[in-house]
């Protein structure tokens, strides 16, 4: 396939990499060009004009956040100002079900066709390509993005025709993870200062009840207390759990616990934590007690 | 060994039969003196007195709730007045970490020896001899205590010499359950009202992030919104949450999501939730926001 | 003085007849014209267009959101294109702090001059000239707007030269005013769960420690669970707490009483308390518990 | 009246004055005997013997916590096994509800009449007989106390026969004002970081929206950060907002702003604040932000 790709940033750079090594013949865009030559090497076509990266039949754009994705989609010479009638935009970036919405009006009238597709894994597993992908949009949309989507990830799910609730799905997921490290917070702030061992009961926990690897990865952060470098960094969390309660109070949903984590991350932010993992949330109901 | 068993409810049934199985001489004592005919049929031995079940080397309790242990253990005629001296009680019911250590005082003071060994795992688990079985006591009562120990469960842990420590990870385990839980349930009340089909959500969610059995199987149950017949029904997760924020206070360790979970119990119960299963609170999320 | 008055709503028809009977010479708009007829008759002129209503020293707005202000104000011949060099825009509106500081640079820009006034006090107060006026912007362009401020408030409070500071300030003030609604909607109903009556409890109360009669005057309708007709609508409390939480996080600091407050808004609003008093967000703790 | 008077603390030395000084004949116990000096002076008798206090027609405890109440009252010797036929027993001290259930009932038995009647006020207000009383037991009863306690306060309010009740109104007054305490905690810590002067804020909100002098009293402490020497220490406000959750959670009411006023206050406590003043709780919203 002829593909467009948008955003060289970690997760980025990886997906890219699988796209060009499954034999796509993939351009690749980003504000600062200097990433491109990795790629350029691997054997991309590299280009300082997004409209060169949505001459195919689909163009994936991974990007920080809304800003970013609104400007490059939505801004002049940007891409639903480029892209080919009928041609998909993929976009695999973690974003507001409201952007998704608008974004989806947009390609709609320009003849186009959108599918979110947004994916869980970390940058080690975008560029294993062992993603998975979360897939939203018209059925033969999300078909023609099947080819890009192998290279990608591991699996693919598909859960409906609307776009955003491809989006509604990656941000509740965020949700949970969250919702783990403040659970695991909580919880090994009492057994530390009820003098239990923090790894001991770590172990314990996750070959038992808790034996997903999610729990035992954040888990031993917060055990050891070790958030740097960020895997996933404190300022994004905050973010996920904004859009999250924004998406909520726009369908009228209640999430107390998502209250309390956006209380936790501006608490966490407040105080410094800008270059720690999101997973540093679990430290501040030690603090509160008194450890550390 | 030669064993006493007190307390044949769902969990100590099945773990009294397999400790017969295992070939130990067990006696078992129940209140309501019914419940022993099964395990007679079996092998064991039945009595109508407390000091009967403590005549050999190790007793165990397995009881509802403190009010029931206190009464067993530390009334007239109750384990500590019957047991002989070196002997073991191992407590394995959940009780708070309060009532932990006045029984570990309470053994002390009378000659014996005292192990607190809660476990992890539903009656099922209980029945195949598959339990989690934390153990805390002086290193050689919890030897003492092995024999029996491997009849019951999978796994025993050791976490210190203090046997109310056991009881604090044992409760502090439930909380983690019921977190992931109310968890589950905003997550739901969120996708769901956002058009998103339950079911696919969750077995994304426990094909991917997810895996561990405890989101499987309560996810399915929150995803139906069948919460009967109750598995571990809410008054009991109520006083376990209740019994973990005794702790907490106690440490003076403040647990947000602790005093979530607890608010969420109470609402449940004062809605009529008496008899549901303690996931139930999950269905609250989706009734704030106005579905079902 | 020449004074433009913009926005004859509940607040505003108020406001805009005491001006005229203070003798300035006011010109109204509005943009549904038939709600001027009455100010016409008292001795103003109305206009269609907002132009005419900025030829003089000042302009007062008082919209009902930020999306309102944002388009008078902002919008092609709204009032930063009309108003000229000098003259004075006072926003009374309860507004975003993010929209005031947007206003205050336009304006500055256009060489014009802005001053933050938001108001405390109901349509009744607005209507008696007893309004609070919180103020804040150039000292000078508040003392341009004191004549005006005279005759619709029964004092005016400086707060400093950032204009978006008093909007700040409004805001705090209805965090302060929902927080004390939540407060008495749980008190009222643990004591009248408690078997004691709610007027009783009531009266004592605001007759000993809490005599503001805000106490008095929300506690009555909560009490007697009259929220009806809306005084302040629930939708407007929401957005007041809403915005509250948008400046705290621009801030960086965690509220954890406003997240609660957001939480029981959105549950009002989903259970369809959309025509009701802001005040009903008291009874959903009485709904927790099971009464009514 | 010949009236015993038992604890003579903070509160009970001006109260027990203010008998005296009324004409009562007063007899007087403490259980550390020299508090009783000064009262001796003034005219009243002094004993070692609970048992001498109860030979009226009335005797009042004044205790710290339901520990020194059930002990004086229930103990060996105690009023229980004191007080005459039909004379009455006025609790004034905050207790939970549940002793003053079991209060009630012991009283019962043993023919004597109870009345459960706590007040609100500080010490000054003690001294002054100026407290409030919040009285509820039979009728009668309470006729009885009338004598004393308008020597004790300026007003009493009647709320019915079952004496708990007024110890349920009692804590839900002390959650309410804690509650207050917490939302002008958030709010001046947003407006201080927003850049407003605390001071000029507090004199804002008193002179506007909330004139009660308990919002400038605990306003001004908390806008200058004075929590000591403490008026009111942090302990007993967490002990009164445990009462108040406990209560809450016999009747099955979730109180979720009680509940996240027990994480602030063992969260101060857990940071050293024992001797602070319980509106300290107030400056954790402004620490969580980075500010102090």
């Amino acid at each position: 396939m002829k593909i467009g790709f948008i955003g060289l940033g970690h997760m980025g750079t990886g997906m890219a990499c699988n796209l060009v090594k499954a034999g796509h013949e993939v351009t690749v865009y980003n504000r600062s060009p200097e990433k491109a030559t990795p790629l350029v090497e691997q054997g991309a076509r590299a280009t300082s004009e997004i409209t060169d990266a949505c001459a195919g039949e689909l163009v994936i754009t991974m990007l920080a956040d809304d800003h970013a994705v609104e400007s490059v989609v939505l801004g002049a010479s940007g891409v639903v100002a480029s892209l080919g009638n009928n041609a998909v935009h993929a976009s695999m970036s973690t974003v507001s079900v409201a952007l998704s919405e608008r974004l989806a009006a947009a390609h709609a009238t320009a003849g186009q066709r959108y599918v979110a597709a947004p994916v869980f894994g970390r940058p080690e597993a975008a560029a294993a390509g062992k993603l998975f992908i979360v897939a939203a949009g018209a059925d033969q949309a999300i078909d023609a993005c099947l080819p890009a989507f192998a290279a990608l990830g591991q699996k693919t799910f598909r859960i409906g025709d609307r776009p955003e609730a491809a989006n509604l799905v990656k941000l509740s997921g965020n949700f949970l993870i969250a919702a783990m490290i403040e659970s695991l917070g909580e919880a090994l702030a009492l057994v530390s200062k009820g003098g239990i061992d923090r790894r001991v009961y770590l172990d314990l926990l996750t070959s038992t009840l808790f034996t997903a690897p999610v729990y035992k990865n954040y888990g031993g952060m917060i055990a050891e207390g070790k958030f740097e470098p960020a895997g996933f960094a404190a300022p994004l969390g905050q973010k996920d759990i904004r859009l999250t309660l924004a998406a909520a109070e726009a369908l009228r949903v209640a999430m107390r616990l998502a209250s309390l984590l956006r209380d936790r991350f501006l608490t966490l932010l407040a105080q410094g934590g800008e270059n720690l993992d999101w997973s540093a949330i679990a430290r501040l109901a030690a603090k509160d007690s008194g450890q550390g």
